[in-house]
């Protein structure tokens, strides 16, 4: 594959010149030597101003603990053991890595690992292609010794960059698609396209990666999305680049214009209205430092939490060994052995020919870590941010570094963590409050025309928020209508209309957790509490009607999949079954749902049999390695045979076992004229909340702010 | 009524010594002069740092919009015009005056008011009982008249503070009552006692106003909630302070211990373990002052926004004449004429004699904003926060200013207002994020042993986000167990063991708001977008179904009253009937829920039938100035014969007409040990959003932070 050329091609199809200066910061392509980077190695301690993106040199990473990520010289020796591993040593070029990342030792030897001592034995896992073979591999990097494990029945692996870099590009080879864009009156010189992701409709041929390509033109506009050749798919084979099939159903239908479509300050900062004010500079700043410590470059030590914290190529963010310490006692308390994004569906709700196949699994198809781009400084992340970076893959297998991937930060915005006045009722002199102060740790993935901003967000009083906003440009249609009085009564848009020519068509986003509790460790149980309406006996009360709150333990897996309903409410505890508080109640820590959607497909819907996960929005499974991924551990092209559906109707025991709660939070999104040419972000979040874990509020001890404490602070010289 | 001996006894009861040096602080008793300060009207124009507390003398306060609330000297020529009045002048020490409040001009003279313009006529709207007979009276500031308004068939006003003040206070004179407390082992000297309305169940004696008395040991504590002498209650006639009944059901339960249940930083301070720090001081700073102005008092102007906030006695925070200048033209658009939390209703889940009765409805009994204390500066808002007072009338009609009741400040929390990277799919060089700015206007409301923290959030992007956070102090129940194990199974506790000898009840919080929607002007309709599952047509497509959106406009009440279901999703428009985009959307707002709760009582209990406004989360009325008081007028011991759902059961037409949009957030609260002894925040919210208000993002032209804008800050010289 030429890169030189994608990049030229990339340069016209975009029109933007920033291009060529700037295409090899955000991406370390393999021709490049990826880690030119001198500056030196910084250990972030809390007195040291993080306010600065951590800029590192990978090539001296030291591995300090057992869930560590590969480092470079490990991926390296990775590489190394498999391009000489037969049967990939005969022809070393048909080997493709699709990921390459760390096998984490089990989780009791992680578990009973302590600071100090000796690490496990460090492995990595592959998940290659060879000759059109799949392979996943465990390779020990010491012994060198490889492990064939199974490989799924159906789907293949998550795409490579290159194949998602490739893809595009192929068709712009082939006649036919040369004669189908210029009918459509775009140059050639201004085509962008983007490769699909198909699903699985029973009719896939088999045994061949295919993929979709839309294009678009990016004539006059940095925001090419907004400008669809509506209609126009080609269908492509991914590995031999062979052109299948080019439908366009297209004709007639105009290419959307590019007005009011760039985004860019640099576009728009000129042409800003006279009454339109940016607010006066307002900033989060503690001078003194965060409060939190990140040692080795994973561990993570705030206000009693820590965690370990890492990049990865598919899940984004993976926290690991989530412990907090008990404000009464001083020991730490386990909390959370793991938790990540395992996978996300979003399902476009438009039927016809160009529009049904797109039912994205982000995770699962593009990798949801590889799309996470760098943060913007004092914007994506406030000015007291510390970065991290990501090391990955690329498909030939060679490293290289994703800069200011995560974002660490003490949130502060003006809420309150506990308050009490006394009223003129008492009229006591009692005026008590004190500042809420969280930290978040941040990613934001752009897979393609979208973007999400996932937070974990940690309070000092035990809840942990799990957040995901959505942001970025929406995939629109192109239509022949200007106006909705020009749409036929009865006629289905499938969306609404944007601007002139653009509609934005509906969708649904379900992102899934998979959160491995060990609430006090890991004997745990999940029991459903619920709220129903109990009825006074006749002479019992002047009431004839309460709320009463009855606990389910829940034995079987089929016993804990929930959905939620506002009128038959209740609460979801994971506790343990060993430890109680001093009065007797079982410790725990319960999901709580804030906003959320379901999906409405049918179930036999292929695109729900794949995204099965959502069928509820709450699953427990007991705790099993291999089963990670919601959606499989191949999705591309998956026929839903491998689901954490599929696996929690084997309805296998529960209770008093180490046990992984799933949770989807889901969003329909109809799009509205606000959402164009780029969203305001929309957010959601479920959180987990402590439910007698402590035997206290924990966070009784804050002291308030005063104002001696409080930096100093004058506008800038500039301002 | 005699203040210094409630004064002493109250100081006994809490044990504070504080109390004695600062209780005239809070609540200015009409028997100190109550406007003694002396400092200078400030007029905070946006230069001005604002992070001192307003402090402004009323007294010369000066009327400026048709809605201002009633200045000082307008409280007193309506009180003299009320004790001149016939019958009041006969016997004026016979007058109560529940409330003095200004009678807000018809909507028409108001929105067609502009600055410059001279004012309608100032009018007062008083609520008072002569002699056991309730009057609501309209007085005309100018021309002295007075007019007699409709009285409701049954319920009695919001009680005076006096009320709320004299009664607990009224048993202490009483022998059986001294008995009963000296029987419980409690010194009189010990006792703390709350004034709960006793709502209504058939059974109340007519003709008189009745409270409930309830008790605690203020022994050792300042948090005497945590210490109640269980199964203790005395009915009193609040006006002529008869014992009518003292129960007893307490024998063998006893109080709880003080141990741990004292929260203020003067107590905990001193013995925080040691591995408990607090975080390193953060803080929003904007050295460069605030870029929200507020004129004359209450005109308060904000990145676009412009409204009119005021306190009220009854409903707290009232925003009125919400517009927004849209970004396209530099034209002001109407959003809502008003808005303003209009009912709460709190019931406990414990059928029981001691605790049947307590289904609150705070803002008519007790009186929202009576109870709104000052707001904690730097604790309760930020540093950069400027605050409002209240005015407000005692029971004999004289005027008291509540201090800083209300806060403003612009608030940054890290969030993302919109953002786009290009991922490496395209690999374009295209990074661009804004930071979130928005405006927050708060309150927080103790009524007695709860804290209500309400939020007006608005955003650059046109949304508004009403926010209502729950902490202070949960209403416990006293018993005779210590410890689960020694419960019979079986047995209800009606809540959790929180510590020995402590339950917390199960109780629901449902916060009603009326939201006079004014969408591009008063000519609205509410449209349900209702999202179902479309099968396809055979051979249509390889999907089998995808999700439809429906619009369904609701012709009268009645099809516009929703209860929310998670698998009937649905979106719920307020739009202008006359007016649309360029595209031909029409222009409109929508609600957006996010985590809820529903009341799951019989709907013919008799507190059920006083909460009937909870019957569904969202209703539409057509306007009328008379129904502003979602469970009635006059609430105390009021039937349900004046609620919303009384109103809306007439089922009227709404279809292109001045609508008002009611939503109630709702809350189910089972306790925790978290929750003991104070709890830590927890909130929700929902927001109002334009759908196609705006042809598009209105944001798009927000500039990027830079480090050059940002402030410079150093630690304080005693960090």
């Amino acid at each position: 594959m030429d890169y030189s050329s994608l990049k030229r091609f990339l340069l016209l199809a975009t029109g933007t010149f920033l291009l060529l200066l700037f295409a090899h910061f955000s991406f370390h392509l393999p021709s490049n030597p990826p880690f030119s980077r001198s500056s030196p190695f910084l250990f972030h301690s809390p007195s040291v101003n993080t306010a600065k993106p951590a800029s590192r040199n990978h090539e001296t990473d030291i591995v300090s603990h057992p869930l560590d990520p590969l480092t470079i010289q490990e991926i390296n020796i990775a590489r190394s053991i498999l391009l000489s591993y037969s049967p990939f040593s005969s022809s070393p070029s048909s080997l493709t890595i699709h990921s390459l990342s760390l096998d984490e030792p089990d989780k009791s030897v992680v578990r009973s690992w302590k600071p100090g001592n000796s690490l496990p034995a460090r492995k990595a896992v592959a998940v290659t292609r060879y000759k059109d073979k799949p392979y996943v591999l465990s390779i020990d990097l010491s012994t060198k010794e490889v492990v064939q494990l199974p490989v799924p029945d159906s789907g293949y692996p998550t795409m490579t960059i290159e194949d998602m870099m490739s893809a595009p590009w192929a068709p712009f080879s082939d006649k036919a698609f040369n004669a189908t864009i210029t009918a459509r009156g775009v140059r050639m010189s201004d085509v962008a396209c983007l490769p699909i992701s198909l699903g699985w409709y029973g009719q896939t041929e088999e045994g061949r990666r295919l993929i979709k390509i839309q294009c678009y033109s990016a004539e006059g506009t940095a925001n090419f999305y907004m400008r669809p050749i509506e209609g126009l798919t080609v269908l492509l084979d991914m590995d031999t680049k062979e052109v299948v099939e080019i439908t366009d159903k297209g004709n007639g239908i105009p290419i959307p214009s590019s007005t009011n479509t760039d985004y860019r300050y640099a576009v728009t900062k000129n042409n800003r209205a006279a009454w339109l004010k940016a607010p006066n500079p307002i900033s989060l700043e503690q001078p003194s430092g965060p409060s939190f410590t990140v040692s080795e470059g994973h561990q993570v030590k705030w206000a009693g939490w820590d965690f370990h914290i890492k990049a990865d190529a598919r899940a984004g963010i993976i926290i690991s060994g989530l412990g907090i310490i008990d404000p009464e006692t001083g020991t730490r308390r386990e909390v959370m052995y793991k938790g990540f994004v395992s996978e996300l569906f979003v399902p476009y709700m438009d039927p016809t020919n160009a529009w049904y196949f797109k039912t994205y699994m982000d995770a699962g198809e593009y990798g949801f870590g590889l799309q996470a781009m760098p943060l913007v400084p004092l914007n994506d992340c406030p000015r007291n941010a510390y970065y991290l970076d990501g090391v990955f893959v690329t498909a030939d297998g060679k490293p290289y570094v994703r800069e200011n991937m995560i974002c660490l930060f003490e949130k502060y915005s003006g809420d309150i963590a506990w308050r009490h006045s006394e009223c003129p009722i008492t009229d006591m002199e009692i005026k008590e409050a004190r500042p809420k102060v969280t930290l978040v740790a941040r990613m934001s993935a752009s897979v393609a025309n979208y973007d999400y901003i996932v937070d974990w967000e940690f309070q000092t009083d035990g809840l942990i928020r799990m957040k995901v906003a959505l942001s970025g440009i929406l995939m629109v249609k192109g239509t022949s209508y200007t106006h909705t009085k020009d749409v036929p009564s009865g006629e289905d848009m499938y969306g609404t209309l944007l601007s002139e020519n653009v509609i934005g068509v509906i969708h649904d986003h379900f992102i899934t957790f998979r959160l491995d509790m060990d609430v006090d460790g890991p004997a745990n149980s999940f029991a459903r509490v619920k709220l129903t309406r109990q009825a006074t006996a006749s002479g019992e009360s002047p009431r004839t009607s309460f709320l009463k709150a009855t606990r389910h333990v829940a034995a079987t897996e089929k016993e804990a999949q929930v959905k939620l309903a506002l009128y038959k409410p209740e609460e979801f505890h994971v506790y343990n079954t060993e430890k109680t508080t001093r009065v007797g109640n079982p410790t725990g820590y319960k999901v709580v749902s804030a906003g959320t959607a379901a999906s409405m497909l049918d179930p036999n819907d292929p695109p729900q049999l794949r995204g099965a996960f959502t069928n509820n929005q709450i699953w427990i499974t007991p705790y099993n390695k291999s089963e990670e991924w919601a959606g499989g551990l191949f999705v591309y092209q998956s026929k839903g045979e491998d689901t954490l559906s599929v696996w929690a109707d084997r309805n296998r025991p529960i209770e008093n076992k180490d046990i992984v709660l799933w949770y989807t939070l889901g969003f329909h999104h109809v799009p509205c004229q606000e959402d164009f040419p780029i969203m305001p972000t929309v957010s959601s979040s479920f959180d987990l909340k402590p439910v007698n874990f402590f035997e206290k509020n924990p966070v009784l001890w804050l002291p308030p702010n005063q104002e001696k404490d409080l930096p100093v602070c004058t506008a800038t010289a500039t301002a």
